[in-house]
């Protein structure tokens, strides 16, 4: 079973692989490129997979095959499992648990090459449907504290399959990051008493500078102090601390922002790898006045990944108001 | 000139360049690896630098010509510049300063191929001292609160030039996580009246599992909660919160740590590019009981940078304590 093992210095928590450790000679591999029959994702190879967790498929088609156009699968090298009970230790000085958890695939569609911005409407819609669907059944299992959602494209933003998919990694603790940013959205709030990313949203369409694209429910931003060069934030403009608490009319209007702003971000960059996160609240924390959902899209096309990782000090040689300009421009 | 950028959620300060703004076209360019007449940090060719800061140099041989051993030159693309004066300004709710700071290169030798465990004692030693009169020196500017000095080996790892080199950066702000650390190892301090790093290296070497090498003066350690596969900490045994307190005999064991360290990571997984940064006491909090300078060298062979960097959520897919062992066991 994996670890998950704590920082004593930052109090960092890190998933650690103890079972299947990677040796030396593991990194050197290359990751292949399956496409046609080999690919695991494609529609025809359901065997290559788990069995399914959910699909949204045809009427009458039989679960682990053809006929679906979403399918949610375990990840066959999980980076937790799923199975056991929390169990908190000490070892010496330091703190571990057992690495419990939940790590699944979201298949965006059955089509290998087609990208979200390429696919319909409707089905981007879907796999916003799917990933709330999961959402709420796991939250129901009381050992998750948190649900990260995510995705990653290209060999440069950590994806190995080529087949355009999303993750969903739930967590038996809250994130280091996540408590930073709800706390830092806390100390806001008890500042002002107003909600820091509202205030964010009201400023930038006051300003104009850094929007890249709006509609009636959410807008998409470059955020003024943008970490990487082309970063968008897709951020909803009504108040709400839950992605769950997503209504039907705003998921079309999610759905239609997602695809224009990465349909932009790969027009402008060419098709860049890219990362996008959802930030949603801790599970346990429900209907935060201080807190509010939105999406981090973080093309991954510098190069300064391990001095930025290792100090969270970030050099963005693009400015926002520019990289703004350049992704609304586009057409 | 750049600016730093505060986000108004986590407090996270970032350098934006605003002068010489990075289009998308400028990304997709290779940067190039310059050798033999090309390359500005090669011998002969200190034209192709700006004027040198410092270098340790045969006597009788002159200024930004050869007969230098170890060179130090401003970065030609500055992330930060040097002149001017510190300027904090708010715009609405956002808080921004006018980029200042001293960026600039360390050139470990004038050979071209060689990495720092393929040189000389000696050498290694002057890289060392030159670190520290550059500390020494810049942080009689009251304008700096800190100074990061950090190597990326490798294009994967952020290096644009090949030939072996670091880098320094001079900060008008304590970054967010070096901050996070000194305030960590505080509360630690705290509770226990103890340095958790004095602690650590108590628990390592009697545990003896995740050692990789000792000496007199300094330990080598995969630490327990490692975020990258074979990263590698470098501590001190006796506690000092400042690098430039070191002694001269501490300055050889150290160089012999470094090369000892980095010669086993470079056999084990084969020269993979790496970043190593010092982590060091904020400039203006001397003599701190609580905090212990030391060097994290992390390398870049796993590729999930982007959503890590997002999260600070990392998987570590070796045990540390296998990654010791191979790291160890490696002649």
């Amino acid at each position: 079973m994996p670890e998950l093992r704590r920082d004593p210095v930052i109090g960092r928590w890190v998933i650690i692989s103890t079972d299947r450790s990677k040796r030396p000679s593991d990194f050197s591999k290359e990751t292949g490129n399956h496409v046609g029959k080999d690919c695991p994702f494609c529609a025809g190879n359901e065997k290559l997979t788990p069995p399914e967790i959910l699909s949204y498929r045809e009427p009458g088609t039989r679960k682990d095959q053809e006929g679906w156009w979403v399918r949610v699968v375990p990840n066959k090298y999980p980076a937790l499992a799923v199975e056991g009970t929390l169990n908190r230790t000490g070892e010496g000085m330091y703190d571990k648990m057992n690495g419990i958890g939940a790590h699944e695939v979201i298949i965006e569609s059955p089509d290998h090459d087609k990208e979200i911005h390429e696919l319909n409407d409707k089905q981007v819609e879907d796999i916003i449907w799917v990933f709330r669907d999961r959402i709420l059944d796991l939250r129901k299992d009381s050992r998750f504290e948190y649900i990260l959602i995510f995705k990653n494209r290209g060999a440069a933003a950590g994806a190995t399959l080529a087949h355009p998919h999303a993750q969903l990694i739930a967590t038996p603790i809250v994130p280091k990051r996540v408590r930073e940013e709800v706390n830092g959205a806390k100390s806001y709030y008890d500042y002002k008493e107003r909600c820091v990313f509202c205030d964010i949203i009201k400023q930038e369409l006051s300003e104009n500078r850094r929007i890249v694209a709006e509609n009636s429910d959410f807008v998409a931003i470059v955020p003024f102090a943008a970490r990487f060069p082309f970063e968008i934030w897709v951020l909803p403009k009504k108040h709400d601390s839950d992605f769950v608490d997503i209504q039907k009319h705003e998921t079309t209007s999610l759905a239609s922002m997602m695809k224009n702003s990465l349909g932009r971000l790969n027009r402008v960059l060419n098709n860049p790898p890219y990362n996008y996160i959802i930030h949603n609240a801790p599970l346990r924390e429900p209907h935060l006045a201080h807190y509010h959902w939105h999406i981090e899209i973080m093309p991954a096309i510098t190069k300064v990944a391990g001095f930025e990782r290792g100090t969270g000090f970030y050099i963005n040689p693009t400015a926002p108001e520019e990289a703004a300009k350049f992704l609304r421009e586009s057409e």
